[in-house]
């Protein structure tokens, strides 16, 4: 891993944390993916087919009781590697800073990442998936039924992000 | 608040909670809705047009640079007065038990929910938003753009629910 994964690029700014936090996670599991390093990951999701697993505790078994059903899903889990003070960050290839809450940058003040996934088969507590980017052995959030219904916005537009593709 | 919000009923499952916490979060803000308790809040959030506020502590002021490029956002909040012990639950209106991870129910291992918004205009550290359906006051977590290139999934089913409907 790179020096600059965890130092502050040119034209990014980092604030003062909070003294104390508020709130505690437990890590019910571990994602296993192909990827062992932060070069490896896919730029994003939807560029590799590639299946990963999700291994839930067996504390929490029953809670997937008719996570079977779904075709997807969405899986929350911890970027620990990263750090959580950038308000404004400078992303490779990208000319000017964007503020941490338009980007999905690991490095935010809670590193929880979100994901969509399709899920391709349960084993016991191992779950198969496909849409998964992060490094082998991230810890594991939370994992929730995906309703088209409330999640899909077909016509969503990240303005600052389709204005650099043209 | 009546009793069971806080209680088991019959059919659902608790476990024996990890003893240690694995990581911890910071509160970067408020969400401000007209519901004060839970018998007033929508059952989803497609129900309600009702424009609610969120806002961001001014420390993370800057961490919101193009956030208003953005037609929708991804909302993560803290359900704080959920319990975080049930693998089965059994959701008012219907019969079987359902895995924890199965339902967006509020009650789970680490209580953070996921909201789909459209932003409707920012103001400094105050965004306001159509698409949620949580308590006023409830703790904001993390704020991210959606992409429907990979956040938008049209056709995925939750089986049970379907079959539900039916």
């Amino acid at each position: 891993m790179s020096e600059d994964d965890f130092g502050i690029r040119d034209g990014e700014i980092a604030v003062e944390l909070p003294k104390n936090f508020d709130a505690s996670l437990y890590f019910i599991g571990r994602i296993r993916t192909p990827w062992k390093t932060r070069d490896e990951c896919p730029k994003n999701a939807r560029e590799s087919e590639a299946v990963c697993t999700i291994e839930v505790d067996p504390r929490w078994a029953q809670a997937l009781t008719g996570v079977g059903t779904c075709t997807h899903l969405v899986v929350l889990y911890w970027m620990n590697r990263s750090r959580r003070d950038l308000v404004l960050q400078m992303p490779r290839h990208y000319a000017i800073g964007r503020g941490t809450f338009a980007l999905r940058s690991p490095a935010r003040p809670n590193p929880i990442a979100m994901s969509v996934v399709r899920l391709v088969g349960i084993e016991g507590t191992r779950l198969s998936v496909v849409g998964l980017d992060c490094l082998d052995d991230t810890p594991l959030v939370d994992i929730k039924p995906y309703f088209a219904s409330t999640d899909s916005v077909t016509d969503a537009v990240v303005g600052w992000h389709a204005a650099n593709k043209t």
